[in-house]
């Protein structure tokens, strides 16, 4: 429907065929609702083997916001914040639904969209050490996203400093990974599912942006971690009647390693643009490995670019320069790469 | 997957195929997220010309729970509770959404699932002449459901005078369609798409259980009643990334008045079960004249046919007698009612 | 200020001169805010002493409704509902408070105000065996008033079985006393103030009602039964930046046992009163032993009392015939008995 | 009570002399409760005309969290934040109050406690011009404190500026006054009470640290701003049985100008100490004229001065230097001065 080259985002398409086709043979199939089927539990049986996590429990909600929303929610009593980066998905992009569900974002500074250990160390330290402590918002636990917001990852040794500063001032630490098959892929990155499972006491695996029609993949590691939390999915609105929906799904980005790979050639083509970029004289906004590419442009690259591609807007940086994102997909084809990288 | 004969929800299966392949010949286009696609556009668009509302709002939710608590929110102001019937959905079927945004549901009575005007009226008026009224929560909308939880029908008139009451004393009208399409395709029924928008200051078109994989759609007939819906949306974790693949469904179910004959062969078969039952001698528990049947089981009788057939438990009447609930839907084939008439 | 006779709540005046003079005699004194002040500390201590709970967490809220809102919100999870009598002040008189803190009051029948163990434990039961109660609000704590709103009290038996169902469902127990004062007060209560420590999980020994300017005290008879609470009062705009106030005057409440005894008058006149009606034919709508009187009058009788009295409505019965209050209180000269007894 | 200094806060005594004699000659009155009382009514006629806003809603609430949490809620759709320095009272001191109520505090940086329009409007066009304005949360209402948490003064001109950008924006513009009085009686001071009622939607006059018991009169200036309020106040607990309370307080407040004098005595004791520790070359952190003072002292000083000195902690900027405050107030004496500056 789109003349103009599209790269603004990775949720433009449909599903990956694999899923669709499982829907299509499924579809007349009778079973129970809420996720009680056995394609649900196929799912969280195949997620918790690719986690290693045996006993986790696994929720398969709708989208990102609603699943960092219900998660937050599950874990805070009412007197308590959340920490995550000042740049971070629930800070800024969520229309306030962390402070709907009556909790404050405690907004942390950020390097390249992450959080760093010792930040969160001295934000629980400060806070322990107030003597007014009681008067303010309680750090009650720590979200992060890898990737990032800006494409960037957390090391393997990053996660797991940030996971210990947690574990010694009692709170948990949950990931947002809406993109996280992009990072799985990623040669730069060190952490799998594993590791996640090890260092989180919740996380969740994408799947609107990484090959599915909706849903993300809530995993608690340790089993009962958030007792009732299907009531709970139920207040927030998150619970699907047909949950087979999101468990064939996720069954499907579960078999023959679909997920660990669906993110490969969205990464490799970033790759392909970051590299034609800079060939051709453009200006990165900041490195990140992932399928995110983030450019500062001149007002005349800017109108240049913006008639032949569609690419989303970041931020104004001066009355000059803007930041703009391209995105690849895993339904990115290496024609609209060559075409893009044509038209810089 | 399942070898006893299935009635126990109309969310069982997968979608009517007519909207999967529209979801498989659109699966690789490219569009634009969050609702601002053109299927989603020429959805509602479909959906106005429906329900002779021109101007109206029309947007995409996913489920039943999430379009209450997204709607009653967006109407009340943080003192209003809204008027429900005490068996209503929003009452005892949805953990609390409606009191998680902070609202009282107002309980009243009701016949067979049905408000009537005289009770709303009476505690509308009630509530106007409580000296003490500054104390108590103040009735800001009514919320009431077509058909109701038990399969009941609103008629035009007792529509109109509940309407015209709630204009009286100046507070919305919400009606809830989880089931619409089955009150649209029953004989009974003489509320039409033009009447709710007519008489409703809000009412949603339910695809859950009318033939969508999942889809609610939520239908202001005046524009703008509730400005900045969309931020609401996304506050409640409500806002599809996809947007499409619920337009794309609701494109598909008013194409050609899908929407308007899907039910019909499910209250076809409702009537042939009502019939049988009632010819050997099971006992209904309520009339209803849509896709859900109430009956009244000895404990011997339910021994026996829960050995064969699914249902839903309703409710305990005493030690001996429970009622259960048969529900049949777009998907149910002749062959199944036959069976299912066999075993009784 | 008012010629008419005034009965029409226990809230009319100041304080019992001994707490003015208190706060007189103290007033220049500098003190830590917040409750941390000796005075508030000697009023804990003195609470302890008269509960024999010598670990009891004890705080100074400002009013019932604070009071009820903040402890229940501190005890529920989001999921949870509070069981209330369906006649219950968090019920019907408090504007929503509980909702606005995301819960769901869950109103049972009741008898003249009263809960019973009964009606409790099938909730309970029900609950419990309910195959969808993933879908329904968790009842998660009982609340009831002693005396209640009809001014009926709890016998010890009552309390103890209705305790002895919380504990055995694992769910706490709390008790609003806003006037307590006239229970302890009363020749036909069994129930002390131990008794509500060792029964309970919660309650608040009500000072508004019972002589103080303003003020209820919170007992949590185990310590850290709510880890946090004082941020949780802050949380709710609940703190007393000068604490003493509230200190000072529970310091002198329970000296030398006021608290105890300042309601025997209240009870005493108000059973004048009830004799009186009796005599002249009146008749009682409820039989309540405490300081309110329920009085169902004619349309004749009513007009031509409140011409003289101020009462306060109750409820209409039908057109001829009002539900009126009547109440003493700790205030209430002999003088303005005799008066009252002679307008009848 | 106490053998050292006290200068930690300006709501350590009880209440000014006039107030608790008014208190106790109108003690045992009857009068309505809620606010309804003749006192209450004459206290809220003289803030009108103190205002010069004859048509001023005026209501008395506890403390200023509680007047803050109800104003911002009141104010604010559910998808609304509230502008406020990122030092803001609401922001960093209420421990969660305004996101209790569903809203975000949206942080914007502050030169000595206080927004400048600028900020202000940019954050305001910023919101304005986001393309994905609807997922973030919408800029609703701007709130700042006079004086501020650093006892610093919007000048007349620097309200003006702020006011006109609010109301060039459509939203409105509330003033936290818990200090109030102080401002008011400082000679820097160019803002009256009839220029908040010109410039603000709505403020509130403090008492708990001016004078009173406890209580914040909360200003309207133009009636029905707010429908409802009442209840909205009683909804959040904050709603006094006994009204008159506040009321008689206020009304002693305002009788022959009390509250524009009250704080003229602290003033100037914080003028004395001010000079006498810059003759003794003690650093002040910030310039204030109020009668609060912020110190920053070395490890050596700290420990010297603590000693002596009840100060209250205010941050630390590095191991070897902390941030002191000292607060004066109404009720300071003269020789409370003498001894502080002795000690220096």
């Amino acid at each position: 429907m789109n003349e103009k080259l599209s790269f603004a985002s990775d949720y433009m398409e449909g599903a990956h065929p694999a899923i669709l086709d499982r829907l299509l043979e499924t579809n007349m199939q009778k079973t129970a609702g809420y996720g009680l089927d056995e394609y649900s539990e196929q799912a969280r049986k195949k997620i918790r083997t690719a986690c290693s996590a045996p006993d986790a429990d696994v929720f398969f909600l709708v989208g990102g916001t609603q699943a960092n929303a219900t998660v937050i929610d599950a874990f805070l009593r009412s007197y308590q914040g959340v920490i995550a980066a000042e740049t971070g998905h629930i800070t800024v992009h969520e229309a306030g639904a962390v402070e709907f569900g009556g909790h404050k974002v405690l907004a942390l500074p950020q390097q390249q969209g992450k959080l760093n250990s010792g930040t969160v160390r001295t934000c629980l330290e400060m806070y322990r050490q107030d003597e007014n402590r009681d008067h303010i918002v309680m750090p009650g636990m720590v979200y992060l996203s890898q990737p990032t917001e800006f494409g960037t990852l957390y090391s393997l040794k990053e996660l797991e400093t940030i996971s210990a500063c947690c574990r010694e001032y009692g709170i948990p630490l949950y990931v947002d990974g809406a993109r996280l098959a992009y990072a799985l892929a990623c040669p730069e990155n060190d952490v799998t599912l594993p590791d996640l499972a090890r260092l989180c006491d919740a996380f969740y695996i994408g799947g609107t942006k990484c090959g599915a029609l909706f849903g993300e993949a809530v995993v608690f590691p340790r089993r009962d971690t958030i007792p009732h939390f299907f009531s709970i999915i139920k207040q927030h609105g998150a619970l699907l009647a047909k949950g087979r929906i999101a468990g064939i799904q996720f069954d499907t980005l579960f078999t023959d390693n679909l997920y660990g790979t669906i993110g490969r050639s969205a990464v490799l083509a970033a790759g392909r643009i970051r590299d034609a970029l800079r060939a051709k004289g453009y200006k990165l906004a900041f490195e990140s490995p992932t399928n995110q590419i983030f450019i500062t442009l001149s007002r005349e690259q800017l109108t240049v670019l913006s008639d032949r591609i569609e690419m989303s807007f970041w931020e104004s940086i001066d009355n000059d320069h803007t930041v703009m994102r391209i995105v690849t997909s895993w339904a990115t084809q290496d024609e609209e790469i060559d075409r893009l990288i044509a038209c810089l």
